[in-house]
């Protein structure tokens, strides 16, 4: 068996070794934080020698501490189910027709047995290599949009993408995924909440936060998830769909325009925000947590209006900020400013006059609240009635993101400031709710262990 | 009795004559929601006549809604209590000496007996009239150092702020209340975190989230509970104390440079972000939730560095960002840009020529995470990476109105851009710091009911 522990070195290497179990070997591991099972993985990262990656049944990778294992003990080998190159994705038509939409970054990967190298897997028949559940849920059909780090995302991708959709609607899928970096998922989920209009089937971005080929990896199972969703689900609407909690189990489905990052790093890092989300998806259920949600249809319509003005800026508001950083704006060509105000949608009086000037020369300038959630409340202090008064416009619970990706959609459909506030104050996909529910702010979130023993321990 | 059921109309008006009971009668009330027993207080509001004010006994003012009453009976009569006008704040030599600085806002008011009236309470006269229990806990001086709302503070207002705090601290008080609108106090927490250094005593920012002449105020428990933290908290820290969950049983104490307003209208809206509170406070304890806190001294050295760099600026990174946003804050003559960028610190490729321009112009361009929660990792990916090398600085866990402030206050301290970046990557006050402990994401918020109800009926 050559290579039989591919990639693996020091400690790690040692403690299969030690067992006499190597690569691909369906095994049962003691350590003293519980037990596992699940099939050893080759490595591609040499920097870590301290960790054994296991793939879980479920399909999360784990990454096992070498020195916390006790005992290692085969149960099989499934290397046969690894080795197979990339196989045809099978056909049922008895199955929903998805697609998948990518955007760039590695939605999944296969692990290359003879190298160990990770190659990201795209086509049908690659990620059926990687994601073999994948064919129990749908008939998948890939392309590739373009493949860029969704930091660089410009309007242009927004409407190419919108347009894809569009397009796979009218060629009758039952449901779309678009794989997308996570950074600015919830930016262009805004977009698409906009850019496409009554959708009869579900439009679900995904991507991973830890690469496929890392321990802890939730890639697969976000898109066993987001294949999921858009095969079965009944809530036609551009959603998120991440990683719902600590725990391995469940994703939560993001309204596109509620939706935000909220971790840097954490898998958990997508929040409903100011709302609850739509539902628990996992690959095999679809649960909703709320029922207000558009449903499927069977028809093919949608309306595709991908339209943006790209000189539509956020002013994230601080104390002691002076009104030239408006007037620069202004001087650059900016037409829609969005406000990312303090408490109820506040800015200082130093501001005032470069607001005044800017709305004179026609700029549109819409207020948001920085805290994330909450409403803007502009008529309660004097500072946000003088704000109204020069024709600043309140967003209410809209997330500044979302604010900021309506203003410029607005921008880009017209001319006409009055209809440009018609659109922003008219409710779209949910961006603008009459009302917070009760656990709109804490979060559906889930796995507040440390805290609830602390509350516990300490009660009063 | 003239005026005795002042301010009150409608329904509520209606139910107070019902069960013949007025203004300042201490009574028990049944509703349909439970009892409570309390003082009926007068209305100065208007609009609302649906709802019946009484000051339950812990100090926290409740609305009841006129129509879920069933039964009110009459206990005793407190009008005696609430009518002394103000009166000398009592000393006594056994208590701590506690100062608070005043900046805008109410912070406690007395309510007129004869007009219904709102006063706003200062003097420790008018506090002793308005909350008596202060007594309890200290000697109280008060000094009102302007009265601005909280959004048209600048570095001003911050820099005579910390001079306030130092000169206090020479002339001996044992703990400072800043007594500040809540828009924009943890700005404030971050500059006095930076400007006072090595304080001997608790420095603790507080505000109310609703006006104390409203049912539901915070404000007179707020205040309760700073002025115990200052008076007798060991943690001689720059701290805001608000509101720390849906009870109105305990306030938390939050570092000044982690905390954030989170909800534009909750109670509940300050968070520690990445990391856990310093304690809960009740106007009774001091509970530590963490050990590490700054212990308060017995001396009286203190260090007041108090400098700002107006030409500081947040950049609030958006995908789709425009180059032309960039040049025209360094066209301004901003010499600080803190980006607040997405993911692990990023923005797109179309800035980089502006940022090569700034930095060539010894414009100092540091990044934070948009996503509030985590660390900037860029070295990870090639846009991290290129952005380093172009000179962008990754501040960590710090968040992005914290590391603004502070780049803010390196700038005014320095024009040597080496030194600013050692000043900006070494940990202050709990700034950054190298480890987010395992709640520190969820945030110790309690009181999730519906949540866990959801979770406990969907069980997976």
């Amino acid at each position: 068996m050559p290579d039989g522990r591919k990639g693996y070195r020091g400690v790690a290497l040692r403690k299969l070794e030690e067992w006499d179990v190597a690569v691909w070997a369906d095994v049962e591991v003691d350590t003293d934080r519980g037990s596992f099972r699940g099939v050893i993985l080759p490595r591609a990262e040499t920097e870590d020698d301290l960790h054994v990656v296991l793939k879980l049944q479920h399909g999360y990778n784990l990454g096992v501490r070498a020195d916390r294992i006790r005992r290692m003990h085969q149960v099989a080998r499934k290397e046969a189910a690894y080795k197979i190159p990339e196989k045809e994705f099978p056909f049922d038509s008895g199955r929903p027709r998805v697609k998948l939409l990518g955007t760039g970054g590695t939605i999944a990967s296969r692990l290359d047995y003879r190298t160990g190298a990770v190659i990201p897997a795209f086509t049908p028949g690659e990620l059926y290599g990687a994601v073999p559940e994948l064919a129990d849920v749908c008939n998948l059909e890939t392309e590739k949009l373009f493949g860029i780090f969704s930091e660089n995302m410009t309007s242009k991708e927004w409407i190419a993408i919108a347009k894809a959709i569009g397009r796979e609607i009218e060629r009758g899928v039952d449901g779309i995924v678009i794989g997308h970096g996570t950074d600015t998922m919830h930016y262009t989920g805004a977009a698409l909440s906009y850019m496409v209009q009554r959708s009869p089937v579900p439009i679900i971005l995904v991507g991973s936060q830890r690469s496929s080929d890392r321990p802890s990896s939730d890639a697969a199972l976000n898109l066993r998830n987001a294949v999921r969703a858009a095969a079965y689900s009944d809530a036609a609407e551009v959603m998120v769909c991440m990683f719902g909690t600590t725990s391995d189990r469940w994703a939560l489905l993001h309204r596109g325009t509620r939706v935000r990052k909220m971790h840097s790093s954490y898998r958990s890092t997508f929040r409903t925000i100011g709302d609850v989300p739509i539902a628990r998806i996992t690959p095999e259920s679809f649960e909703p947590i709320r029922t207000d949600y558009t449903p499927r249809r069977r028809d093919r319509e949608v309306e595709i209006d991908a339209v943006f003005e790209d000189k539509c800026t956020i002013l994230y508001y601080y104390p002691n900020m002076q009104p030239d950083v408006v007037d620069a704006l202004v001087g650059a060509g900016y037409r829609g400013i969005v406000i990312a105000g303090t408490g109820l949608g506040h800015v200082n009086r130093a501001l005032f006059p470069a607001i005044e000037r800017a709305i004179a020369k026609g700029v549109a300038i819409y207020m948001t609240v920085q805290t994330l959630w909450g409403y803007t409340q502009m008529h309660v202090y004097d500072t946000g009635r003088d704000l109204i008064h020069m024709g600043v416009v309140g967003c209410g619970n809209m997330i500044p993101e979302t604010a900021f990706i309506k203003l410029g959609w607005a921008l880009g459909k017209t001319r006409d400031l009055d209809e440009v506030r018609r659109i922003m104050l008219t409710p779209i996909a949910g961006d603008l709710t009459d009302r917070e529910p009760f656990d709109g702010y804490v979060v559906l979130q889930g796995g507040l262990p440390e805290v609830e023993a602390f509350l516990r321990q300490h009660p009063l």
